[in-house]
């Protein structure tokens, strides 16, 4: 179950990733990298940090077909994609709570401390997209708009709460994917963002 | 008495990060990520090329807490802060003193060349900045504007030829320190900067 | 031979990298960092996703003495070598068959499958150049333009028919190399390019 998300998360970041770098008019090769730094590019960061090299995909070469797929379907089928935008926000969004979890698990592995388990959590789930905005040249969209990462950093957060309470493990990342994906929804929904940071600044 | 040296030259780099990023109207997600890697990228490169993981701030959870408070601190105080230009500019070249000599001591330590330490603390020192500016859509300014890495080279090798003289190490690193900060603060009282590259192209 | 060769690749890369800051108006420093990462980001970016630690360059001080030399020939000569462009792309085109045989060659030391082993061929090969472009804050040429990285990763497949065939190694090393520079020549002379992502989208 908990592997089959994690294929779905790959393959719609990935197809994201292709979609914005056909939307730049890169080349065939330039949409393959950028599909696979914005579906890998998180993990492959967080393992570089943690120092779990070679880094997961190089050892698990399945990553790289999920991603492979994800570029043919999006070069064959941008037009059509494109149009599931709803489908493709929803697979979006598992991804963003499957991400989370495991970088969170990856942290606890190597028994780093709940706030950086935090912080990996959330770099796995977003990084793939920062990366994908510095190579298409854009300032990282996650800086600028929607509540994505600090959903991922208060799923983190109850992960750890719910842990206190000896909850069995399996039942702790139900809670939390559920809690992010239906919070990153009811967020869409009411077009909730973060203020930006010169809330405080007073107009001249 | 280093060690607080090292919390001062973070909490500042921090804040020097988020109100580059509140500028540039990042959300408040934006702003504290910039102050992160405006602070502790630097050491993050370094100890990520050297195999020095999980990186040192994984380790050491007090970084997170410092980024937290400068971070704190801009959002609230950003406009008050712009007028302490002058501190927070003597903050930042203690800075660069400081996370030099960190940088060439963790070179040693990896039993690295000489030339290779003093492009660690030029690396340490410096890298942060860099990677503020390239997430937030700019040519990096330490590639077009004042003297400053050329300062942590030239302590890099000023620590070396200390060495050779068999000067104690506690010695050394005050000297250094000394030596970066005030060149730091005659070079901008001088207005001093590096001739771009194209010094030697004549005008067509 | 084989280590000429990757001599004048990384003094090729570096010159090409310090000729781009140049013209983006860079500071010495400033040139001397792209020259820098042009000509061993691609291995050092290798090195960290497989965890070989201290990278590369850190234990053999000769690079830092091949991209000086880079770096110097190119702020004085830099009018010169422009118009020796049908030189400099030869070299860049041997640089860029070498890189991708060593990168193929350090994944099979570290045991990874043939597929990952062509991708850190091709990432050898070509990262140096999106490193630089994106500190030069540009999209990566490699993404846009140019059948330079598909090159690479045709070599690394030719690499691995010819290893069935227990063909001797040094031998094939010689023909993919050829093949790679031959076809790098050929596609230059008559001007190929991948399509561009949105090959398959109607006009409106």
């Amino acid at each position: 179950m908990f592997e089959l998300l994690d294929i779905i998360g790959t393959l719609v970041f990935a197809i994201s990733g292709a979609l914005t770098a056909i939307y730049k008019k890169l080349d065939l090769f330039g949409v393959y990298c950028i599909a696979f730094v914005t579906a890998l590019g998180g993990g492959t960061v967080r393992d570089v940090l943690i120092g779990r090299t070679p880094v997961g995909w190089m050892l698990d070469i399945d990553y790289v077909y999920i991603i492979t797929t994800g570029f043919l379907l999006s070069i064959i089928f941008n037009r059509y994609l494109e149009r599931l935008r709803i489908s493709m926000f929803l697979f979006d969004t598992i991804g963003l709570g499957v991400f989370t979890l495991i970088g969170l698990e990856k942290g606890l592995e190597f028994g780093l401390s709940p706030v950086i388990c935090v912080i990996l959590g959330t770099l796995t789930a977003t990084f793939g997209g920062v990366i994908r905005d510095i190579l298409c040249n854009e300032i990282p969209v996650l800086f600028r708009k929607e509540i994505y990462a600090t959903l991922c950093i208060a799923g983190g957060i109850l992960f750890f709460l719910l842990q206190e309470l000896q909850i069995q493990s399996d039942i702790i990342s139900l809670i939390v994917a559920v809690f992010i994906i239906s919070f990153r929804l009811i967020a869409f929904k009411y077009n909730w963002s973060l203020p930006i940071g010169t809330v405080f600044v007073r107009k001249e």
